[in-house]
């Protein structure tokens, strides 16, 4: 912009040019009838200009959905600027700015482009001088303005994505973006030990330029595109709610939060409340895949606002892991907080995954070495009980620090960080018996008691019955079937919560999202796609029910010799019980009906009675 | 009161004859200066009033917490009558109302009583007369006077407690309270089907003379002394709140209302916290002993404000169950909602005692019939398993309804109310393994899914294997064992409660008052009695890990046996494991936190390093 003459076509195509996008002239765009006008040598009034302004803001919102533009247009007024910008908040204005004498004898030694001083005049007289954008002195070359502008121009260039918080999880997240060409910011807090966390994290990634790095929140905020777009990686818990309040004050309508931590569900829910209140969008984003998956993709469970998050899906789509089929593992799961619902059970999932492991290697270490442990597991990995959490299994087995194996260092108090146990509370209200993650989850904190478990060792009889030799077709068996247990449990808990909540979600689609990029993917997940695609539990298919079938007896076998070698095996057990509870027709629970009414008349059902009826007898 | 010569001595003391209370003259406590004054002729003014209406309220204030007493007092004036009830809210004035005429008649007739008409005629002038209390016309006989106050003085005496809400417990609390003598109030709605719940109860109870009923809150409130006592018998949950919103127009200052429900803790605390906001207390009461000890003496588990409780101490303790030596099974647990939180873990160790003795029977009746089982429970029930679960499910195994067992008839679904998966959430919550009270929760669950049950023990191979003998001498070491564990982990959760929310609960005491009257009342309660005297933990008790060693062969063949015969057992294979567990000096958790920083970079802790140090391995 600037007044006639002041060489806008000129740097405008040269700043194109360098930029690889077009350029284009405001006076192309003149509708006919100030075209008209124009031929006729009448002067345009602010009348005439609106509706060619609003042409030409409807191109430039156009061309910034595309690859964007530059255009020259002399916008002297506030008011035209103003009209321009409608629906173009991020317009970045470049003001070329020089004296009414440089320009008047530029134009006098340009034949070509006669105007009369009077006009000039008349232009400065116009013009209201912008207090924001690019102001460049045209008293320079047209090589050095350029360079300028272009310099300038980067700095003020706007991201299209940010990221709060550079823990391990923020910084694979925002490598992950930046590496897929979105211009990211990324924020953390510069106090304390985490004082260079930002600066570091740019020095480390120097080779991907579109990152802008903040330990400012209002800086931070004012460097992304609105509608802002702005994953949070903190800690869940408070700290969301401490962030949000943070954040709050600088955020503009229409902008979007993006909750990528491990929150409760029911706190997302409430988050989108709060916000939506405040014109903003909350997504709650359940990411899965650790470190790496973060950082090369991830498997991602976003919920909320659909329109909100279609938003921010191709970003999302972007950066998650790709099923076999090369779709994203990113899928919309829902309203309300039914992605980190998602991702609890996931992690629930996960807990019972990793339990079954380390009773498998429990059962397997009375008898074997590290080394052939790790040798059964490679070949297991081979075949249909194929994971990403028996690959590692293998691998931790292997690992050595000199001469010792690195797992003979570690203590052995498993921690956790809480969604184990919200998926088993969730279980509970929600009336679902997940005996397996519950399991995990206990076994976790019996691992915990160590000082008492060391008092106790002591005073057991100790076990002098010879180890016997362990079936390594049984246990993979027995394997095989507690993992199946555990994941009809687990995704029994995502129907009955889409049900009570009425979410909708997609068993298939889930199962689908997590065949790559998160902590359970396995082969045994690709199967799950196709059997939710036609049920809506695992044992409905038939396939899976001839392999239970079939494998019962050895889960029975691997249980009796846990019992006889004194393993600790929770979720083995666990499966195996549930399994013979839901196939058996006739429970003891007529029993606890029987006690219930002896004692509370609470009342029961009868077998020969329309169950809408209660009864009581009067037992003693 | 009523003027000189109304009949107060004649009247007051013939009532408290009937009453077989103390009678006694106002004009007995005069302090010496007002005898003086009166023997010298001297008028006595308002001054010299109010130090001696003084003297009589204290005088009053004292009778009433004996055994009260009637006292004739002229109390002509408002304002005496006011200075005479401060402190005592609840005199019952009995205004003794006659013409001028007939009382300067009657004295006339009685020389032995001379006045003079000028006295009587000022004592008149002064008379302010009560609208409230008993007004009673004097000409009528003695007999007539006295018959008619008795009968007034009956319907207006007030309640010393009230009961909201005549439920199956509400009933049977009233009735236990009225019963030990307490005057009681009850309150019930007088709606829909329970239109006549007030009215059938106070039928039901007619040989209780001091019931009153009301189906009108504010009726039902004002009938209370002051400070109020009532206790709530309403569900838990929302309900209370509701029935607190109703209440409070009516409540004063220090009134103090129980939950003798089965309220969550944490709403117990925060009832106590707005009601504190109001000047009243709010007792949290957990009260166990279903129908049976609720009338005849339940095991009581207050909490909340101490001077508070202490006010009501006597009337629960009052109708508590007594243990051994007598002392009554009600306790001032600590503050808050620890109340709540002991009754909670009480129902947690229950529902798991009936999930044993629901495996328990479900074993036998493998190979035995219902006779047979009630006969082998029957016969433990003389020795250490002795347990008021036992001892009903033998009475339940016999029940018969024409030539069928009433058990037979009864649907195997198992309800629930919420406690026991209240008792599973906080175990999650505090980090304490409660392996079987959340495995007998589940097992409900299972029970519920009575369709998908029938549908797959459609689809499972038969079991062809004929059941094996079962060694009952094993089974009974085996139930041993699992009790043991189960109570163990049910005092260890309490135990966590208090040392987490300082609530400086005693393990024994609670014991104790769990010896009689509530529905895990048992001869090992009386052994935990004396272990947590001296320990904090039953596993820390020399002789019971002496029984859990001698057992635990015991309880592996047990738990073989039903993994032979298809058994669903998850109580007594929790009992088992989580004992093994917890006496294995090393667990599989150090391969879980290997896993976890594998792929999630949590790092873990080292058994050659100090244990504040956190490491992490580059594994891959």
């Amino acid at each position: 912009m600037g007044v006639s003459g002041c060489g806008k076509t000129t740097i405008g195509k040269e700043i194109a040019k360098a930029l690889g996008i077009d350029f284009y002239d405001a006076d192309d765009f003149h509708p006919q009838s100030n075209i008209d006008k124009m031929v006729k040598g009448i002067s345009l009034q602010d009348d005439d200009r609106w509706p060619w302004l609003d042409v030409l803001s409807k191109k430039i919102n156009y061309w910034n959905t595309k690859s964007k533009a530059v255009l020259a247009c002399s916008a002297l007024k506030e008011s035209y600027r103003k009209r321009l910008a409608i629906n173009n908040p991020d317009i970045q204005w470049v003001f070329l700015s020089g004296t009414f004498e440089l320009i008047k004898n530029r134009m006098e030694q340009r034949q070509s482009h006669f105007m009369k001083a009077d006009l000039l005049r008349s232009q400065f007289k116009t013009l209201e001088t912008p207090n924001y954008g690019l102001c460049l002195d045209i008293n320079n070359t047209v090589d050095e303005i350029v360079k300028k502008a272009l310099k300038e121009l980067k700095k003020m260039s706007k991201s299209n994505f940010g990221v709060f918080g550079l823990g391990v999880m923020g910084k694979s997240i925002a490598f992950n973006l930046a590496s897929k060409g979105h211009n990211l910011s990324v924020y953390n807090r510069g106090k304390g030990t985490e004082k260079y966390v930002v600066r570091d994290f740019l020095k480390d990634n120097e080779s991907v330029k579109n990152i802008l790095g903040f330990n400012s929140v209002s800086e931070f905020v004012n460097s992304i595109q609105q509608p802002r777009k702005i994953l949070l990686m903190v800690n869940a818990g408070a700290t969301v709610d401490v962030v949000l309040q943070t954040l709050l004050p600088y955020l503009s309508a229409e902008d979007i939060i993006i909750d990528g931590g491990n929150s409760h569900y029911l706190d997302t829910k409430r988050r989108i409340e709060l916000l939506k209140t405040k014109g903003l969008y909350f997504i709650g984003c359940g990411i899965s895949g650790g470190e790496e998956g973060a950082k090369n993709g991830p498997s991602m469970m976003p919920s909320g606002d659909l329109k909100a998050y279609s938003q921010i899906a191709p970003i999302l789509e972007s950066i998650a892991a790709k099923d076999k089929n090369n779709k994203p593992c990113c899928q919309y799961i829902g309203k309300e907080g039914s992605g980190h619902f998602v991702k609890m059970a996931h992690n629930g999932i996960e807990y019972a995954e990793m339990q079954l492991l380390a009773e498998v290697f429990s059962i397997m270490s009375k008898t074997m070495t590290y080394e052939t442990i790790a040798e059964t597991l490679t070949s297991w990995q081979k075949g249909n009980l194929s994971s990403y959490l028996l690959d590692i299994t293998s691998k931790i087995l292997q690992k050595k620090e000199g001469n010792e194996y690195v797992l003979d260092l570690i203590l052995d108090q498993a921690g956790n960080k809480g969604t184990g146990s919200w998926s088993s509370k969730a279980a509970l209200e929600l009336g679902i018996p997940n005996t397996m993650m519950t399991s995990a989850v206990f076994a976790r904190y019996i691992s915990s008691f160590k000082n008492e478990r060391e008092k106790l060792a002591l005073k057991i009889k100790s076990n002098t019955e010879k180890p016997k030799k362990l079936n390594l077709k049984d246990l993979k068996k027995a394997y095989q079937f507690a993992r199946i247990i555990n994941h009809h449990q687990g995704f029994a808990l995502i129907l009955e919560a889409t049900n009570t909540y009425s979410w909708q979600v997609s068993l298939s689609e889930i199962a689908r999202i997590w065949t790559n990029g998160c902590i359970i993917k396995s082969k045994f997940m690709e199967s799950c796609v196709k059997i939710f695609e036609v049920n809506q539990s695992l044992l409905e298919d038939k396939t899976i029910i001839s392999v239970l079938n079939d494998s019962e007896k050895a889960s029975v076998k691997i249980l009796k010799y846990a019992l006889s070698s004194r393993v600790a095996s929770p979720c083995l057990f666990a499966s195996h019980d549930y399994w013979v509870a839901m196939s058996t027709n006739k429970l003891p629970a007529n029993l606890i009906q029987a006690q219930r009414d002896f004692f509370g008349a609470h009342t029961y059902k009868r077998i020969d009675k329309p169950f809408n009826e209660n009864f009581h007898t009067n037992w003693s």
